[in-house]
């Protein structure tokens, strides 16, 4: 039992997921409800020294300043959180609004350097404040667009001097990822935002020690597309097309209606398939914002393909899912699984723990139970 | 390569299942179609040493007399077959015509004992008439109510004492799997009958070092539940309810529409489950005769299941396949790895082969991936 | 507009349908909410005369005493009532307790012709009580199983003579009706029940000049069935099966689940597709009872069809909703369609209202559209 | 009975609509099929002084040159034509391929107003090659790019005018319907291209005294959308959002993969979803091309609606039909009726039509049931 105290410290704290993982955390350690969608803490998982829930602290950034209170009342009024839950943990969301903070705005005059150096002593603050062995910075805020690939994410040394230039030079979700390095925190990038995936980025985390994960957390059709493209895969059935429709309401159907920013969630979701089979399969992805689905989704897949003979045959699912309670859970097993491999020495990209992503960071493999056997290898040997 | 010639003698040789796996091991062999479908021949799949499929014969047991060109006519324009290949392989399957035999027929007047000797003369004779190394007796054919427990299953002395009185004591599938058995042939059960699975025929299949494998092909819901199932267990959702609908014409269908025979399948299944989540999940299993579905199934899958929270979620699927074509390719691979087992010296049951069956012989394990990594390392190993 | 003040009187008060019934009637009269999901209240809908909300007044038997107000508590922790509407119509439902009485019991010893008596003056009782026009009864109690055709049910003077000789003839929602028409009430059967559906009854009514309507309200797979049949037959589609499963939680789920009462539930629902197509179609309809679902029910249905040439298409549908919600409204609106039909003076089954119901007295159209048209026009003239 | 013979000349001929729709006029004649799929020839429909089935003859334009025959081939393997029919047709084909002409092509250099000359050129030849009493002109070709709107499509003197000087001011498929009006010859238009949709063709075709049908045929997703509209709107339910999503393979997906011209066609759909109900609702509608499919399409939609007490429900359906086998039978019925109302001296838009169409000219109703009523009463008047 590991009994050290670990900050999780979000990007987009104020938004759906990290509220219903902070609901939930509490929750779940008050014995209010069984903890069903955390992995680290389900039956067959193995121990593997992570810091109790009750050990978690909470802290974020978020450029809103909704209450979180506010915040969990829309979420039990959509049924994403229970009403009893929901009045029992205000205190606890209340608790953590001291340690909620402004994050960097939508293009303003500040040079990046002072937004990241700003974005580092907000962490630092936070660690030293409450007394933390260390913190994990969690990026659940919504997708932003593909970014303009430059030549400083490739070199570290050229990124800083760029920084150093007073050039703005890195996307939203890479400064926050910097700022984290810098200040010696680990990073989970649960969305498919650029992040901490540039060269330069992935040198300083070696440099600074610390580890980092990515990218897009699975939590819907592409996790289910994991568990049943193995299955084709196996049994030697050919798939020709496989094609979906995404529904989604909430804030991140709403960014995602833009074209240009679901650009980067639909080629993440596509590239699994291709890397799975070998060969190329026909058919589009489309995310939907359909804004009345509120914090629900449901995606419908249809995949055609050949069985012995060329015969033709047929397969479609639906999937109907509340996202922030998807997401939640694995937002907090991340954490707590990227804080013990910090404490424990490892740095750079956790190629280990491409179960939890769409587009996992330095591995081709998507098959879900494969993913799983990984997963738990390691964390037995953590 | 394994250049030795391997008998496939088929239970239900005059029927949909074997008709089209001889068409279409005629037209792999013959380069006349790719081999989607086979497992034993797909890229990811060791070499095992097996007979090649141009050194498979065929032959076997039916209680009908439909011609196998007629038959191949009716799967062509049923669209299992296409009608060029059918064109293609017609000759093939009319010189299997000669190796064909009349089995048991329903309760006539020959005691048990006898129909198993006459039975077994028949494999012997295919195997000398044709100069195989071995013969391996596959079992296609209608699945059979539910038999009577009697005290004679379970011990090999009481049952051949039983057998030499004269006495019927072995339901249809059991007796061709002690003929085979006597015939030194080992044996594949592709349906949900007793078959071999009694203690008394495991005892006499490893006095006479002979390997068998079942029970009931896995090829359409349990398949894909097969696949699904771990995505809910390794994510920690709990699932609540997981109800299926099967549409069935065709042959099987019509014998399932019989409530008692209906009794085996529908257990079968539902094993699966709840071996899997270790927990009891409500709903139903139906299969329904619809004879204007012919060759094609559809089954229809509702899913309910807690996340985070107890937030409730659902998922549904339907699986729209040709039986046929999904079964023939399955028994060609059992065949070839159940003859190179009995080549190799294997005995008794073969519980590496649970990938192919949604009642595996001898294990509980039914997450598809991980039986697919049994399937595999074994092979390796043949 | 009608002034005039009109009882809804309830078999099953207690339950689901009729709570949420009255306190969604509590609620669209004090707009807390819109009248979705009532027929009499929407835009194309004719002026037909009919009572206001505000001027029904509600009581009933049940054979439970589960407080209305604790039941109200259920629904909204279910997400049939929202928890803001809840809390404001408590009061309301408190206020109908005291028009509530116990229902007859499950087979105790009082005479049924003293039971009728009892339960005819409990009606008249709430008339004078409350000081209304008129009362209508609405069964909304759960299924009962199919009762036993005697020839006392076809003959009124036969049957009044046997209940007077004491005997026990009629099934108990037949016994209600005879109540309620003895009373000179109206009746509207919601359920597959006998209820009214007696030769005796039917005479009863006429004689009293009560109308009555029923039977089996239409709510979820048949009413799609009946919007979707009319389409295979205008375009000279021809429909070769049509399968359906359906998925209940809830009381009336529990109740289905015993065969012998499923049996009237699903012969209603083969009934319309039969008499629609005029030929006969393949395909089972299952009820399953899954408690996990609560007061939610999901119907699968699945259609195969041939287009030109014989070409063999399917369609399937999947239909998710609450229960109670669908069933309140029409409930509120068969009340009050029914009260004004008895003002008019109509007597004997109301074959207009076949439009809310799967079996409808005294018509085979099942043609949504068609049944919407005829109730408009009656309505009109109303 | 109507003796006549009646020319249907198709734009598009060699493509796979009007192939199927000769083959199995053909097939229908010689008693090998049952006319499934044909309204006018279905048995509720009124006798309305069609010109018989044996009394059509075939002809028409295509910018194609694959003979009739080879398209027959074509459909038979994708399963749209039976084997046996396509033998049995294929001389019927082949005898139609001497009045097959070529059509107009892809921007040549020959002023508008010889193509229309020469087009009409065509249709009064084959009139009178063949003694045909008159000719109707069936657009089956590729969906177009959405036009550019001029001025001279809202005055027909201002158009002739404009042709006169030579200036190309018609998309191909008004040019075509100019053509068949100048002719006087009848049009339908199956396709959501202009066609007759000018006010300048309507003067036109009401100065020639000919009518005209369209437009964009209604044989999958909008058919069942047509269906289903009017249920929710009749029960007073609430319709959120409903979302679609088409997999096409074929001809038709591969024009419409180009946004472009898909716009014209997910226009057409959307318009008769808001007319039905009378207020916005959410959703897209996705045209996908997926080539593996073939002939085949398959959609699936999902609806979300409120229910009593604002509780939010859904519906989804999946409808997997064969095009061409879908529109043939169509083409035929709007044929024989189009010909009947020239016959019968009607000119300009045929509305009582709108039961064959997406975007139907001159009406907002958009009711299958009760287009069908419409179609049925003014065919008993023809």
């Amino acid at each position: 039992m590991n009994e050290e105290t670990t900050g999780v410290w979000f990007i987009g704290a104020r938004g759906s997921v990290a509220t219903t993982a902070m609901a939930g955390a509490a929750a779940v350690r008050a014995g209010l409800t069984a903890p069903t969608g955390l992995v680290t803490e389900s039956s067959g998982f193995p121990e593997a020294g992570l810091t109790e829930l009750a050990g978690l602290r909470f802290g974020g950034h978020d450029v809103t300043s909704t209450p979180l209170a506010k915040r969990l009342d829309q979420l039990a009024g959509a049924g994403v959180v229970p009403h009893a839950v929901a009045a029992a943990v205000r205190d606890d969301l209340a608790a953590i609004e001291g340690d909620l903070r402004t994050g960097q705005g939508a293009g303003g005059a500040e040079p990046q350097v002072e937004t990241a150096a700003r974005l580092a002593a907000d962490l630092a603050g936070f660690r030293d404040r409450r007394s933390l062995s260390r913190v994990v910075v969690v990026n659940v805020s919504s997708t932003e667009p593909p970014a303009e690939v430059l030549p400083e994410h490739a070199d570290l040394d050229a990124l800083e001097a760029a920084l150093d230039d007073g050039r703005a030079v890195l996307p939203p979700s890479s400064l926050y990822a910097y700022a984290a390095f810098r200040a010696g925190c680990s990073f989970v990038d649960f969305t498919p935002s650029a992040g901490p995936r540039l060269r330069a980025l992935d040198a300083l985390a070696r440099r600074q020690g610390v580890p980092y994960a990515g990218s897009d957390g699975k939590t819907g059709e592409t996790l289910v597309r994991s568990a049943l493209a193995p299955m084709f895969t196996s049994r030697a059935l050919r798939v020709r097309s496989w094609s979906g429709t995404n529904l989604l309401g909430g804030g991140d159907g709403e960014t995602l209606a833009d074209p240009v920013a679901a650009a980067s969630k639909t080629a993440s979701k596509r590239r699994g398939l291709a890397e799975t089979f070998g060969y190329p399969v026909d058919g589009e992805v489309h995310i939907d914002y359909v804004p009345d689905l509120g914090d629900w989704k449901t995606a419908w897949d249809h995949i055609s393909f050949d069985g012995f003979l060329g015969v033709r045959m047929t397969m479609q699912f639906t999937w109907q899912g509340c996202d922030s309670a998807l997401a939640a859970p694995l937002v907090l097993d991340l954490a707590r699984l990227t804080a013990r491999a910090h404490e424990r020495g490892l740095a750079g990209a956790l190629t280990p723990l491409g179960f939890f992503f769409k587009d996992p960071v330095g591995t081709h493999e998507h098959s879900l139970t494969e993913q799983y056997r990984t997963l738990c290898d390691w964390a037995a040997r953590l």
